[in-house]
């Protein structure tokens, strides 16, 4: 990387999962929209095909008017080829094929157990955090060796399995994680501004939020816009629509089908502000997974809280579509639509190179800025970025009874963690019945955690199965 | 109190539920036993009569030959009278009438719930916690006005809020919390070590252990006699009785109907060694409302682990048996029995006064002692007793799985502390079906909650109902 | 205070040494400033006269033309009067008249003890403590009394001290310390972009620095302009004029007395960082003040480092010559020259109330952001000021060499907060000799001690002398 | 190691240092003296015709009556030899030959510092740590290697830093460090007990006392013999003896020129006692040198506070005569006296072993024991000795004026080692400066920095001299 005359030139981004579709698509157009940096993007995936084909549809803009950020894309073979000299580095993969996914959500659903999005906590999120630390360990190793000084950027479930792992490995890492359930909360407290003060169209990023919490169960404290208190607005609108529920803007724009199986309608985010006086800031599905016992016991629980339960089939069925996009895009047969995706990774990588400072939410080691949680657990808070830095934000601690809420899954987080480094059945099973979601009889629960382990076993090496 | 010629003299104690049967007799011949100390007991009750039974009883000691210990004992109407000059503080009462206990114990089986003690966590032990908590305030406000130096040992349950109260309002009190289950479980290993290598008799304070946790959740990381590690003996001896279950010592000779209402095999003890390593140091009965989901989802399952749920009748009859043995007692138709109960209270006493270090095991704020855990938590560990002063002993931290099942009860009994305190139903509610026994749906956790307030209202002064 | 139209109408601010010259000018102009936000200003001082001159002359400002902030200003002869209903409270005034600094920094010198500043540490800062700590804890009960939610700006010395009292006292209270010393090392810096780069005129907020420490003694870790590192320019920029020295520009433009009397050639800031590889961000003058061993043994030492020791006789002066404008400005003989003073009060209060975030450096008790440190003692870091909101941002942890430099002044701190507190003579006596100034034989300690109390005793009420 | 039948038979200790005189003689007669316990010694030492001469003595005892504890000696030549194995490993070595401390003690003199011993702090202590590093980082690996399971005692000084390293290299090392000085200070207010209550020959050990800080810069908050607390009588005896001094029945005995050269009459830790409080619980030599602005500024300063500086050319004669001594004894011209030491070696081995617990005071990390001091930081408080077990007691926190007089040693501790490992001599000259014994013009302490390091250069290997 050089800067040359307030820009930078020869930036080099290392894309881990660099064959995704839709997200590399997001990138690539948030990419094309800056005009402070270029470089170039090293896509790595183990599915190489896909890479090529991104490299084919990200060269493509290259010369098109409208992009103001000059980036040539490069499929390669190996990891080390993505990572030697890498500025930064975007880690986006599925850690196991889907129908580890179809595992991880369906069969607990014999024993009782429904999970509507199953990639964070519950069976589900267990799973994939075993399945995803054998290869988050060969990330870390291959950065400590490969650009030890490269900033990097994590957008993988579990996400915080997933940083706290590089950590782990790689103490000395410069890495964070990224979820934008926090931004659909701001979009959210812009409805509830709209409604309640006939403010339009607020971006976002002016809705100013205080952030705590851990991934997919962070909470708002404090949220203003301008000189605005947004609590009492929200308490309000509360009121007003807890018994229906509220379909928010963002939603409405949906698919009839996405809508179906990935939408809510913040009956859960409102029951829990009701009891516990914090805006809970991620999707209702994401919510409800951490405090089952109160909205998961069974479909027509989740049904009268008018959440989904996200199936298989239809994630199947997204699959196929962005394969074709794919497909279409590479052949020159469609355009990537060029179009700010609201992700800001693309601002965090400004703010890191000194292009302005930026406060935003991240999953980062517990040092401190999360009181009364303990120390290296990957926590979600707001942050500084500014030159080649990235410091939490004091936030300050929980009432007790949201802190228990969280301190559970804290803690279930560190010894899954532990248990998956050192590959011990015994432990693991003992945090796995000690989700919320796994409330079944201690035989049950055996059955289910052997069926499940079977299931993936080949994603799961060195364990004694 | 004055030293003269190596003795204690003048030594006065004031006992607060000075009125107790059975536990107050023991007391009085711990202190018979002890040469080293005499002086005045002062007993103080809400039930003045039981105070001046004691009375009675307790001077008809004074006399008696084989009596080494002389002390005066006198009722008093005020608890001022009672800490005004007093050296220690005996706490040991019921917070409200057995009355109350039935609604702690069977309303929350309407709803499904069983609590094999109901006095420490579940709704049985929040509500009492709820109503100990005025009695305590006032406990520790009288304390630090009448004799702020005094040492105060506290045995009434739920323990930690009790003890931890005493600490919240009179932040220099010199208080400690003491419970016998450990002890048990020290006559347990005896029973082990005479199975497993033929030794008899050993008195259960040679056998050294190494406690870590909180009140009836405590745990034993390592225990020895002599030169032996008695981990491995008693991980064979768990796989001899896993599946029938022991019954110790201890229990074998019980009255039968005593051994059916507060009786167990031991058999959660040993499915805990075997899954977590550690060995759980209370009698199954408490263990077990700790972690329900494994051992208390219905009465079929209790039976099955071979433990008790202890019904209110046969804690009636145990109350009518010890008022008649009051009277006669009193009346001198009958004799208080000499022998030392086993408690520690009496030795504490003496160490306290210089007569000897004494390591045990007591509850105390968290200054440190369990790693992991908040600080000012109530916690119990051992500690050194010397002259004037109890240190804990640094416990060091639990592995992670067994961190988080006690965490969740240490934040909730934080929180009850708060709600407790500020009367806060809405806090109060959110701690209650936070309680691992509550698993039920919210709409019966409110009713249930509601119904438990109104049953009990009369002994929770100030809460709006 | 109104939000109107996103301006802050009717803003009350109470201001706590109101009679003051110059300092309060400045505030005036900035005020003038910023059109959003108006209301009062209630002017307080024991110097009742003053603040009635500071009321006409910062009335006189409402009617000019290029005043864009309209605020009128109001003495008012009792603390109550400046505080009920305030939105703000700054507090800006002098532990003492001069007489009192004139025994704080000439009477040390008879002993051997050059204090260069005088109002921080050494002999001299520590009486200014004490005399500071009747008048901070008033002030800090008023508020809590009169307008608990306000915010609450520190500009006085010492400021640790002043600032960690108001928290002792009122714990809830919103307030931190503000101090201008860090934003002059940014000026140098600029200095240093100029000359190392060409780059002309940076205005020095624009130079982003991480800033951790305590007053006085804060150091920079790290340091950028956009996209430039500027550490590695400093180290050249420090090798190229250690020997001389080097006059910033901020400097070069004082009167010559001021320069005499004020100045410094950064040749400590440029030894410090040599020797630890951090920039140290105050001027000399204080820097030497914390460890004196180095610098101020005497003062040849002294002229041998470049800077100044700043005699009395130059701060009576500069009184006078304030009082003398002072009159002229109530008279209307002169105008208040309407300049930003570079200071951030103005910022921070608009940022308080919504209108942007911003990130400065703030003096507040340490909760985490400064790790290794004690929990409450008063740190310097960067903050975020957000609507209602000061959130210390993590600074990580120092080396330990220069943790320990720093350590010793923190704990002398709080052992002084104690001291004065309590009126504890000899704990306030083993701190005095614990500053690396009182580097003296203890005989001498106790004398020079003994006669700085004596002269100050008027302002040391209820201590036993 | 074999239990039977309540004893231990082959234990396996592993001496380091084996050829030591005087000491090892110390640890043959207390062996001798102990009937729980018996094996093998295996002496290791560079000298290791030293050893062979102590195995020839150890071995004489085996047949003498008296003696109850058989024991045979060996001398090896590697360290790995006396390691593989061992139950127990005894560190007792001196890092650089005597004239490595010619160089620590009198070369500062030439720069105006006087060092009383020069072993610990100051830049004696300094060099001698440097020295020690690489030494104890060859222990640490080795014990990691060999006997990763042995419990490890360390005498060496500096105790502090030896310790520490053993735990920064092998952090599951079970080690501790161990000092007599606070028996020592027990030894006096046994003194004291007879002077004020006539009570005589006391044993030290039945003179209870609560130790806190580091080695030998220990304090003794609370002391105690059966029901009376020694403090108020120790302050009456300060009161009677601060002015001429005490010279206690211990040191009463020594020889005329011991008592010159070693000597001190206890009126500096009077002098502690009289400021802050406590009791310092260690010789004047040590305590001056941690505080030496007060006692060590000059020898007429040291004459006048009644304590020596220990001339090398002392130390030298004792070595000679020990090596006549140890000629005598090998060669059966002298037999080795048989006497308690008073050290309590053999007794924290009998209460490792199972042999009943002990309390008493060691060096360790922190792990929160003292209170307020960085966690690992080695510090000397009491601890529980048990069945393979050494558990901190919480000390508690020191009161802040002598927190922070430990404190920067502490730091500087810290410091030290993190320069020795990485061989970082601008970190070392950075901590070398902040001791308080070097309190001379910066331009001098390089001078004496580059005269020490060349001295010693070659026991410094690694470092860029």
């Amino acid at each position: 990387m050089n800067y040359v005359q307030g820009v930078a030139k020869d930036v080099a981004i290392a894309y881990i999962g660099g064959g995704s579709k839709d997200w590399a698509w997001g990138l690539m157009s948030d990419l094309a929209d800056e005009e402070k940096m270029s470089g170039t993007v090293r896509l790595y995936d183990i599915d190489f095909e896909s890479a090529v084909n991104n490299e084919i549809i990200g060269n493509s803009l290259y010369d098109r008017a409208e992009v103001k950020g000059k980036w040539r894309y490069k499929a390669v073979k190996t990891i080390e080829e993505a990572l030697i000299g890498a500025d930064f580095v975007i880690i986006s993969i599925i850690p196991g094929p889907l129908k580890t996914m179809e595992s991880d959500i369906h069969i607990p659903e014999k024993y009782g157990i429904y999970q509507s999005v199953g990639d964070t906590v519950g069976p589900g999120g267990f799973f994939r955090a075993l399945r995803a630390t054998p290869i988050y360990i060969e990330f870390a190793n291959k950065i400590k060796e490969c650009c030890h000084l490269a900033w990097v950027i994590n957008y993988t479930n579990p996400m915080t399995i997933c940083t706290r792992i590089l950590y782990e490995v790689f103490p000395g890492i410069k890495a964070f994680g990224c979820c934008h359930e926090v931004f659909s909360t701001q979009m959210l407290l812009a409805d509830v501004l709209y409604e309640m003060k006939g403010i339009k169209n607020i971006p976002r990023e002016e809705i100013k939020v205080k952030v705590m919490g851990i991934n997919h169960f962070t909470w708002i404290e404090k949220a203003s816009y301008g000189g605005i208190d947004i609590l009492p607005l929200y308490k309000e609108f509360v009121g007003r629509y807890f018994d229906e529920g509220y379909v928010d803007t963002r939603q409405k724009i949906r698919e009839p089908e996405e809508a179906l199986y990935f939408g809510c309608a913040n009956r859960v985010k409102f029951d829990l502000f009701r009891r516990y006086g914090l805006i809970a800031a991620a999707g209702d599905r994401h919510l409800a997974e951490f405090v089952p016992f109160w909205y998961l016991r069974n479909p027509a629980e989740v049904a009268d809280w008018k959440f989904a339960l996200t199936p298989m089939s239809y994630r199947y069925k997204v699959q196929e579509l962005r394969n074709a996009k794919s497909k279409k895009l590479a052949a020159g047969e469609e355009k990537v639509e060029l179009k700010k995706t609201g992700e800001e990774g693309v601002n965090q990588m400004k703010a890191l190179m000194g292009f302005g400072d930026l406060v935003t939410n991240v999953n980062l080691p517990n040092r401190g800025q999360l009181e009364g949680f303990p120390e290296n657990a990957v926590v979600e808070t707001n942050a500084l970025f500014s030159k080649n830095g990235v410091q939490p934000i004091l936030a300050g601690k929980f009432p007790d009874d949201i802190k228990n809420l969280i301190m559970r899954h804290v803690i279930n987080q560190e010894t899954i963690l532990t248990a998956a480094i050192k590959k011990d059945k015994k432990l693991a099973f003992n945090v796995f019945i000690n989700d919320p979601l796994v409330n079944i009889p201690l035989k049950d629960a055996k059955a289910l955690f052997k069926e499940m382990f079977d299931n993936t076993k080949e994603y799961l090496p060195g364990w004694e199965i």
